[in-house]
Order: C-alpha cells, then structure tokens, then sequence
C-alpha cells in the first residue's frame, strides 16, 4: 500500500535528478485520508529541501497525516533547519521513507529523532528504487570518491576516427544527445588537454528542454591548456584544471584570473587519477563523465578508477589498421590481463548501440 | 487454417538446415481429415526430396489429401524424378506451398503441373518463414554467387588481441559454440593464408550434437601455405586454396595430390574478392563464413561482399593504441567513407554481446 505513494515521491526526484548536486534528489509527498495534500523536491542547493516543500503545501492538512519521503529526513542544522524537528513540529502521524541516508552525519539519526517523538516510521519503501535515484550520491558518501562514467563511441570495428583522424560523428544524433543527457546527471566532465587542444570542445548540455552544465575538470600535466580555449571564457560552469607538480607558475596565475576557471597543483609530477578523484571530492563533486581522449581512458582503466563503461556502437565500419581506437595506453601481454567487465544493459539509442558495463566484482 | 500444418513442415526443414545444401532445405506434411499421415524432409543432397519422403510415408492415405511443403514441388528431372508428378501419380487432392522456388529451371513450373492436373493450389502461405529457411540458397540463386557473412569478436574497446599480439580467447565459450553453429549453416569457411600460418586452425565444426563441416577456403594470392598445415590432411572436407596468376605450379601440384584439396588459379595477379565469390558459386557453394584475418576482412568490405556481418562483443577492455582491431586494409580519409550499416539484432550469448548487421540498402 506505501509503494504507490512513494512512486509519486521517486517522480518528484527524478524530475530534479542532475540540478540538485552535491546534495541529494529527493521527492516527498504528504497524504490524508487517502487524498494528496502537499507534495515537493528538492530543487537546488541551499535551498528547501523536499519535505519542507511538500508541508508548506499541505498546511494544516499536515496535522496527523502521513509523510513520504524518498530518503531518510536530516536530523541536523546544515544550510537549512533539520526536516525532522518540521515533521515533528507539524504534528506528522506517520512517516514512509525510501533509503536511509548513506551521509554519516545523519544516517538514522532522522529516523530516531522521529520514532523518540512519538512518529510511526516505516523504512525501505521501494529502496532499490529509492537508492537508483542517488546513486553517485551514495557512492562518493560512501567510498569518499565520485562515481566514475567513461564514455566511449565507436564504429562496429572498433574505431573511433578515420585513419587520417577525422572523427565528427561517429555516432547519429539521437546518441549524441544521449550523451547530453548523461553529461547531465553528472557533477562534472573531464577530458585530457589534448581533447581541448583538438577538438576546442564547450563540453556543456545542450538540451532541447534545458539542463544544469556540469564543472569541467581538465586533466593537463604541464599546463599546456591553450589560453584562447572556448571553455576557459565561456563562464558557463566551474573549470577545474589540474597540473603535475612542475607545471608553470605564472600561466597558473593567469589561468586563475579568468572568471570560473582554478587551477589545482597536484604533489606528483605525473597526475594521479586516484589523486585527482580525492580532490574532486573534496568540491562536492560525486560525479564524473570521462569523455576522452583514449590516453585519459586508458590512464583511468589502469587506475581501476571506472564504475561505469558507456560504449555507443555506430552502425558503420570504418576500416584501417591505423584508425584510432577508443582506448590508448602501453597495453597488455597476455589475454588474461584484461579488465573484466559484466555487460549489464543495451538499448537502440536511435540507430546507435549503447551498451552499459561494469567491472567485474562491482555487481 | 494452413499455418498450423506449414508451421509443423518448416520444423521439419529446421532440423536438416545446414545439411542439404547444394540442396535447400525443405520440409512437408501430409494432411487427411484433420490427422498427420505422412511428414519428411529433404535430408541429404542426392536423396530423395521432402514430399518423397512424406508420400511414402502416407502410402494409400495420400489420395484425396492435402500436402504442405515449404517449397515448390520441383517438375524437373534432376538427381531424382519430378515431385510434381509422384503428387499427382498419389492423386493428392490439395498443395499447400510456402515459397516458390528461386530456381529459374523450376520456378512456377511445379505449380502449373499441378494445376494443370486438376489440382488446388495454394501459395505463399508463411512464406517469410519458409523465405528464411533457405535465405543462402535463394540469395544464391538470384544472384550468382554465395551469401557473404563476415565475423569478428572484440573487446568492449574494439581489440582483438592484445600488443603482443596473443589473441585465445576474446569471447567465452558459449560465443565459441555460437560460432560452430554458425559455422555448420554454411557451405564454406574461408580465412586467409597468414591465419592458417599463425593460428594452424582445423576450421571444422565441432558442436555436441553433432554437425556438417563446411568446406574450407583459403586465399593465397602466393601459395605459400605452410605444407604440414592441419586442415591440409585432416580431409575433414574439402579445402579449396586460391591462388593468384603467378602462383608456383610445382607447389600448386604437390597440393591437388592432397586428398580432398584443389587449388585454384586466378586470371588476375591480385585475388579479387567478387572473382573468387563467384567460382565458389560454380562449386555449389551457396554461403560463405569469412573467419579472418583483418586483412581479408577490410578486402570483403572494400569490395561490398559482405551481407552480414556478425560482431561478438567480449566484456573485457584490453587497452593498447597498438593492439589489433578486427578490419585492417588502408582505411577511410572522411567520415563520410564510411560503410554504412544497420544493426538489426542484438543477443547475449553466454557473457557475450552478439550483434547483426547489414549494409544500410540491403534491408
């Protein structure tokens, strides 16, 4: 009898899935007597959380009326008052929750805080669903790192570009909007400095019902970013650009006067991907769509640093034993030494192919 | 009404696909009062036909009954005496017919000896099924040279074989049984020379259940097929070497002293693709499964040889910028070169993806 309503409360968030980083999407619904009487997300940072909404709606209805809620209600002063102490004060009968919160601070302290009043709580409502909705926010809580996405495009035989490099499209539209979408739901995009150099990319969403821009975070040892790059001057999200040890310091400081764009030293010479997805952390990012170039991938495969393996599948060939594949790197000797992934989905993506993997023991 | 009984007749045919062959495959139910009284198919080349079978079978029953057979009856004397004629020798009331046969020494014919005798005929009942049964042979048939499918297997980041060039196994067992069976559904395997010298394979079929093996053509534009090569002397089936102009003739004897090898000469130096295609036609040989190297691939694609291509796709990432692709040859400037294809099914067998295609135009 709960699922339907916390159904209701998982459309909410999914509505505001990708706009509301570093903090959680959540979606709440309060019902009396079997009518809905207020119902609310989380929209952005800072602001209102979902239950805070979902009671200003219901005013007075809320008084011995039932809460649902997709995740656990904080017990703690953050940017806004703790949901709970509202539940309470709002004379709440019952409240339904999806997911306990994986955030240490409040994880079951919701629950009891409401239960020590009196309050009726169910728990783990459609929780595999509940816990889908905030799956990088629950990795990165958990494992103090972001969720890793790389994203690759090929052609049935495996290449990425022609033999002299020519590489726009591989995939049709639908895909590459697809892509948009992903980019999306994602806190950032990173590319290696080589992708910025070639291709000169936005690296934005441009979607035909809108979209939040995630950071973008360049992987860029010796600070070779060239300065007229589009992205460093387009102001469109946070530029996160990150150098080896050595790399010049006065370019540095010029880098850091341009509006949105910072620079960040890494302690090695070479970037470290591990290195660098701590640091990415640490500003709130639990989320990262990799989008190139085949070293950067290759670099991240090796650091056994993918969660995520998104392969689009053109249907074409392309031919050329020289034409570029999708993953660089020294490579491997024996078979045996691959990296063994779970094919876990696939779809037609317009004509495209896209084919969803993990690795193997992450399942 | 006649699906039911036609269905029951391509059941038939099913079970002998892949052993008929310069033959189609053809299956046949005799119907009286409702009962089966005779069922039979086309088993072998040289031996009797479907509705022989299924005659016999039914003896006195036939007269006054109703026969299915996926393919029209045949009203020319061949390896055996008409089919047309033994049904109206048995006085069969009604005929049943899924496709018409593609062959112009028969086509409409079997038909018309049949009406002519005064007997109902019904035609194209299931007959994109029955079309499917024989999709080699009837391709065959229209156009003069066999039906072309093309397999690859790679990684999940287009490799087939790591830098160092060790390539057992990409795909799992269950793909490599898929293979086999893939194998047994066609006339002729065919692999270039350096495959033969790298991988010294048999090329034969090996399913549990047993299974037809194909024969097995190699291209050796210089005869330099190593002598003590398996599939030399296993005399599993026939083995077919094709050899350009200027090919050494001492060699070229030695080789058709083999049992169950011939080697055949071309007129040009450099093999060409449709030109080979074409003289398997003239041995019967319907279908063709390309099985490597890369070389040979990128030739097939470069020429539009191929009808199908298969690709398997393995859930491992191998990594390497060296590491080999499945299509070599010199490759594409533009993007727009490119061979443009649609996929048109894709299936998990065992842990691996398996995906078909067809050159866009051929739908």
């Amino acid at each position: 009898m709960y699922e339907k309503w916390m159904k209701t409360a998982i459309s909410l968030a999914e509505a505001a899935q990708g706009q509301t980083s570093p903090n959680p999407a959540v979606g709440s619904v309060v019902v009396k007597d079997g009518r809905v009487v207020g119902m609310g997300a989380h929209l952005k940072p800072g602001e209102a959380h979902a239950e805070v909404h979902a009671l200003h709606m219901a005013g007075h209805h809320a008084e011995g009326a039932t809460i649902y809620v997709t995740l656990e209600p904080c017990s703690h002063y953050g940017k806004t008052p703790p949901c709970a102490d509202l539940i309470i004060e709002k004379k709440v009968k019952k409240v339904v929750i999806g997911s306990t919160d994986p955030n240490p601070l409040v994880s079951g302290q919701g629950i009891k805080k409401l239960m020590d009043a009196g309050i009726e709580v169910v728990t783990g409502v459609c929780q595999s669903e509940t816990d889908a909705l905030n799956e990088y926010f629950f990795y990165a809580m958990k494992h103090k790192k972001p969720f890793v996405t790389l994203k690759t495009a090929m052609s049935l035989d495996g290449k990425t570009a022609t033999n002299s490099g020519h590489s726009q499209w591989v995939t049709g539209p639908e895909a590459r909007e697809d892509v948009h979408r992903d980019r999306h739901l994602h806190d950032a995009i990173l590319v290696g400095v080589n992708t910025v150099k070639y291709d000169d990319p936005s690296l934005t969403v441009r979607l035909q019902g809108g979209g939040v821009s995630p950071a973008r975070v360049i992987l860029d040892t010796q600070l070779s970013i060239p300065v007229h790059s589009k992205l460093l001057h387009d102001a469109e999200s946070a530029v996160h650009i990150i150098c080896g040890k050595n790399a010049d310091r006065e370019f540095e400081e010029n880098l850091n006067q341009l509006k949105n764009v910072s620079v960040h030293r890494m302690e090695e010479d070479a970037i470290q991907i591990q290195s660098v997805l701590s640091y990415l952390f640490t500003l709130g990012i639990h989320s990262v769509y990799v989008e190139g170039g085949s070293e950067i991938h290759a670099s991240f495969i090796n650091s056994n640093a993918v969660n995520r393996f998104v392969t689009y599948i053109a249907p074409k060939i392309i031919t050329g034993q020289r034409a570029k594949g999708v993953i660089g790197g020294t490579g491997i000797e024996h078979m045996d030494e691959a990296f063994n992934m779970i094919i876990q989905h696939t779809s037609m993506i317009g004509t495209d192919l896209k084919i969803i993997s993990i690795p193997k023991g992450d399942e």
